[in-house]
């Protein structure tokens, strides 16, 4: 059976998130029920992260297997014609090896998270920003990141539900950066690894927020950090930030423009 | 009667354009809305740029008079309050002299067009671009709006609608650009006037499309605005990548951040 990557771009809102689930809506079900209507049977895709309800995708990726000989251009069309109106979109589509893993083979998953900093609510960035009423103080923010970037036992950054077996994981980026926009000024967090835990991004960022907004120093970061308990963590902020900005492959199946 | 200058933001989908009409929401209608609820009477506000329906804001710019002695921070969080959850929020107040006019006193307005080109349906911008299918010759588009800048009669690409004394504007500025986003590759349009005429960006984005697509020469442009009749117009594009981006005054009433 040819297999194929597909790159996923999504707007998390009306999801119950990427799993799929009995009777609740989902990304996965969604693309596994339009895949139904090209080859008619069960169909299981895996995909490289497991976003939570209400999480955006910029390039999620999953892989498929076909039974059909499938050009990838006439996939992704006729996906994306069986996707609509739901807010998700097969963006790229490439042919890869029986042994290819949307999960396993890839080597870094990267996470954007979003903070709008202003008093006057979001209109056109509504559902798409975290909204925080207050300047935050990034240089804070900065230092305290740099806290948590290496390998850890994140254990106080990580949902009570979250199913990995190890706490322990190597982060690779947390970059905290200012950005101005024509809506105001935008805290961005870069944030990569080759794995996360449950709940970890949000976890990270509601906390850094605490340290930007004031109530936490630095060093309190550091000692949430060194408890290794989840009661130390601060509080984990809401999902409509958060966008898994990509995947990366050793071997990368798609082509640089679709 | 104290007057304050209103810089605000929307989300266009939901509203019948700006202006007050009866029985349709309109962002006027909201705003004028809101202040009843702060000082019960008819209130009517002025706007420096009438949008059209769908079309959005990142900078209107209208004044309102108050009869009480309002601080600038009082009006537009009690505004935003009364405005919720319309996606139309006050994002800077500030008191002007009585005769400083939202409209009249405009020096430039600007507009901002994002299309964007790719095959997959927008998901995360859906409603904020309009989308084409396929890639568009920038280089050729722009040699074509070179042609549009300056002082022209314009009445190919005015309305038949239009109010306005003279087809006859200056164009100050109109840019087309290639800007890669994490979604594709989105040309966007930079236009700036003094004052602009019903339907004029739309008019020249709909007409540049057609020369990005290979539809139209550069030279059936020079053509069709020196053909000052409305037929010869291309396709009006579709309100929803259209953005008021700013007003710009000779006294700029607003500080820089808010």
């Amino acid at each position: 059976m040819p297999r194929y990557a597909l790159k996923i771009e999504y707007h998390g809102a009306p999801f119950a998130g990427w799993q799929r689930q009995k009777d609740q809506t989902t990304v996965q079900g969604a693309i596994e029920d339009a895949l139904a209507r090209l080859e008619p049977r069960a169909h299981t895709i895996a995909a490289a992260g497991r976003t939570d309800a209400g999480v955006h995708a910029l390039a999620q990726v999953a892989h498929c297997d076909m039974q059909g000989d499938w050009t990838p251009f006439r996939l992704s069309e006729a996906l994306n014609y069986h996707l609509k109106p739901a807010p998700v979109a097969i963006v790229a589509c490439a042919p890869v090896a029986g042994d290819w893993h949307a999960r396993f083979s890839a080597r870094q998953r990267r996470y954007l998270f979003r903070i709008l900093t202003r008093r006057a609510p979001a209109t056109l960035d509504a559902g798409r920003v975290w909204q925080v009423k207050q300047p935050l103080d990034v240089a804070a923010m900065q230092k305290a990141a740099a806290l948590l970037v290496g390998k850890h036992d994140f254990t106080t950054f990580r949902s009570t539900i979250c199913q990995a077996d190890s706490p322990v994981k190597t982060l690779d980026r947390l970059d905290v950066t200012a950005v101005e926009t024509p809506h105001g000024t935008e805290v961005h967090f870069d944030v990569r690894a080759r794995s996360f835990l449950h709940n970890q991004v949000r976890s990270f960022v509601g906390t850094l927020e605490r340290v930007g907004a004031g109530s936490w120093s630095v060093s309190d970061v550091g000692r949430a950090l060194a408890a290794r308990a989840r009661p130390a963590c601060g509080p984990v902020c809401p999902p409509e930030g958060l966008y898994l900005a990509g995947v990366d492959y050793d071997d990368d199946p798609f082509t640089p423009s679709f």
